[in-house]
């Protein structure tokens, strides 16, 4: 930051109503390959995942460390920066009490074919068309946590980078490697490279403590309301489920997630 | 239903006044020891777990069979019903889309004293001092699919009857037995029945997989940001862990309980 850093004051600014489409519209950000992510935590973690800043707003008054050239700020050095007054803060940030800083990235290619999976035996989690980002959220923080080798989201209907994703990972969206694809795509990929593939479709299913999860492995979940589609039925080693013995039938995606994705550690760690 | 059944309209209805504190006001519902549900299926699962109906409003509008003598409202029965006007239904529910029925009923006790386990080998999970109503409509779910024999709030801090955990429990608060109590007065009982207790503390903590759960066992975890209380740490058969694999440590409440609960749940059917 230099003395020449420009003060942004108006919410009228083109570069904050721009910044305000990059939160709220993922078609503005798919067009310009770019996402937003507030808050120092989410910002560091985003920085250690070699993803590349491209610009940065930062509002003093809300932390005055803002104003120097700050020890935590080095990483954003010759990255943009704009200082910005309250009132902008406001606007741009989706969450209040985010620290005053935030830096706009560039998307990532998400890609199947980008999915380079080093370890000999992977242990990978894939969801079909979540629709809740606090869904997606909450399992990228389930991944991070089981440190899977990579999460795929099959048929996503939601924009990866949407604030409320970001937000709820509480930053697992930068910690663990993630691609996208179509179901179809998905399915070709893993029968290439042997990884088992295990679904949570309750007809024939057995319950998941049954199955083996120590050789390379894809364990398979769909959405609270209609589960997988048909497509996972015939390619599956097995079809899994979690016992229900209550009255209301229903667990929430990542707990199930959890409850099956620690099961396959618990048998790897035998 | 019968012909006399009154048809209210107005939002500044005292009752409809009285009502809309009760949804929005835990004092409210504490002095008149009364809490509100709406949507079909939660109202069933509630009649079904001997909740007593103290009064109904049905607005035909959202749903036409409120007009008739119909089925569904055979269980509400000789309960005071009031027709509401669809304005008068906005105001009242909390969500949309609930199928036009609310109804009041009236709260159980859930003191400790309450606490009935007839369950020779209990399976109980504890939760202290949980905050988000979210967090606890979520644990309410993951203790109905485990089946587990009681669920226990440890120093409460939100009211048990909080619209937003009966609906992210999805009916979850009444198809488990709910006691709450202070954390001392719950070690009392744990001591004074032989439970073991396994507590959620990283401090000497061992991984949750190699503790056993096959006797009387609570499994007891704390707040995401703060753990539990020092009370826990000498009454503890163990103090478990969930390994974190990742880089962010963290894994959302009901997401821990459901991957500690079916483990032990596991070990049992072993």
């Amino acid at each position: 930051m230099d003395h020449k850093t420009p003060t942004l004051t108006s919410t009228s600014n083109a570069l904050i109503k721009q910044l305000v489409q990059w939160q709220e519209r993922a078609k503005a950000r798919k067009k310009d390959g770019v996402f937003v992510v507030e808050g120092q935590r989410e910002i560091d973690l985003a920085l250690s995942a070699q993803f590349e800043p491209s610009m940065a707003f930062l509002c003093p008054e809300i932390n005055p460390e803002h104003n120097k050239d700050h020890q935590k700020n080095q990483r954003l050095a010759g990255v943009k920066t704009y200082l910005v007054s309250p009132n902008v803060y406001k606007k741009i940030a989706y969450r209040d009490s985010t620290e005053g800083i935030v830096v706009v990235f560039k998307s990532k290619n998400h890609s199947l074919e980008t999915l380079d999976v080093s370890n000999q035996n992977p242990l990978i989690l894939i969801a079909e068309a979540p629709e809740k980002p606090g869904n997606i959220g909450a399992l990228l923080r389930t991944a991070d946590a089981a440190g899977v080798d990579a999460f795929v989201l099959a048929n996503p209907k939601t924009d990866l980078y949407n604030p409320n994703i970001i937000r709820s990972s509480v930053g697992g969206i930068f910690t663990t490697k993630i691609a996208t694809g179509s179901t179809e795509d998905i399915i070709s990929l893993l029968k290439a490279r042997h990884i088992k593939i295990y679904s949570a479709i309750l007809q024939e299913a057995i319950p998941f403590t049954q199955a083996d999860y120590c050789g390379p492995t894809a364990i398979v979940l769909g959405t609270e309301a209609d589960g997988l589609s048909e497509s996972w039925r015939n390619v599956s080693e097995a079809n899994i489920k979690i016992p229900m013995n209550g009255t209301i039938d229903s667990l929430n995606l990542s707990v199930s997630a959890g409850i099956i994705i620690y099961e396959a550690i618990r048998q790897r760690s035998l």
